[in-house]
């Protein structure tokens, strides 16, 4: 069984996942060749004159390294079925070559559904951090997941 | 001189992008295997027993293509810098393999920078639709844009 199904979601819960994400400058190119190829996260001597000075990741890498950091960390231990979407993401800080992301989540908001009595939806924040404790993004999110047992 | 600059974006503007991406089995397994690696992304058996009866995209993924038709319809004709961030994500239908991606823009907001003169942010609803005109995402997000003559 996993871990974590809806019935034990409570607002307020904290968990901070063990792993980490180092970012690698072949990564950030990469990633950014495929999916977001502005010159600051493709070019690097473009970007070294740009206001961020030097390479950085995409916004987009850096949310799908977080969700890495969370499925490894609770989605797959967990009743998740998917999510509706996303309310917020600020890109907070640059994530650059050789950074190591951390991340953690808080629970905000636990909703049992109206028409389905097998699950609810929690709302959550997504903290990421770098090796220097410094935030680079916080991302307000919702996944939908199944209870242990049905609600009456 | 790129095409678009902070000075161009008018409240309403709408702008069709002409490319579409074919997102196939392969990269979809790809992309969840590195970064949301949750039953239904990644094996084809179990998600076929889950609610989206089949392999569906990590909503990342389509966010990720999304960036790049942006990028090539847009983005990359700008004078974009950056982004703070978005303020919401809506996964509305299940992206799966084969599926051929559009994407429109729409301006929501112009907003002048109070501190900086050479520059501003818009606010703008990205639309996401496949090749049944079905929208699958919509992102509302923020881009900050140089102007080509700085405010007086």
């Amino acid at each position: 069984m996993p871990s974590y199904a809806f019935e034990d979601m409570t607002v307020g819960q904290n968990f901070d996942f063990e792993g980490n994400y180092k970012i690698t400058r072949e990564e950030i190119i990469e990633f950014a060749r495929k999916y977001d190829p502005q010159p600051f996260h493709v070019d690097e001597s473009a970007a070294a004159k740009t206001m961020y000075g030097g390479l950085i990741a995409s916004g987009w890498h850096t949310c799908a390294v977080a969700m890495r950091l969370l499925c490894d960390g609770f989605m797959n231990q967990s009743t998740g079925i998917g999510s509706p979407g996303v309310d917020e993401i600020r890109w907070i800080r640059p994530v650059r070559p050789g950074d190591e992301l951390k991340a953690s989540l808080e629970i905000l908001e636990v909703t049992p559904s109206r028409s389905k009595p097998d699950r609810g939806s929690i709302k959550h924040k997504l903290v990421v951090t770098n090796q220097l404790d410094e935030v680079v993004m916080i991302v307000t999110g919702i996944t939908m997941m199944r209870r242990r047992v049905p609600a009456d």
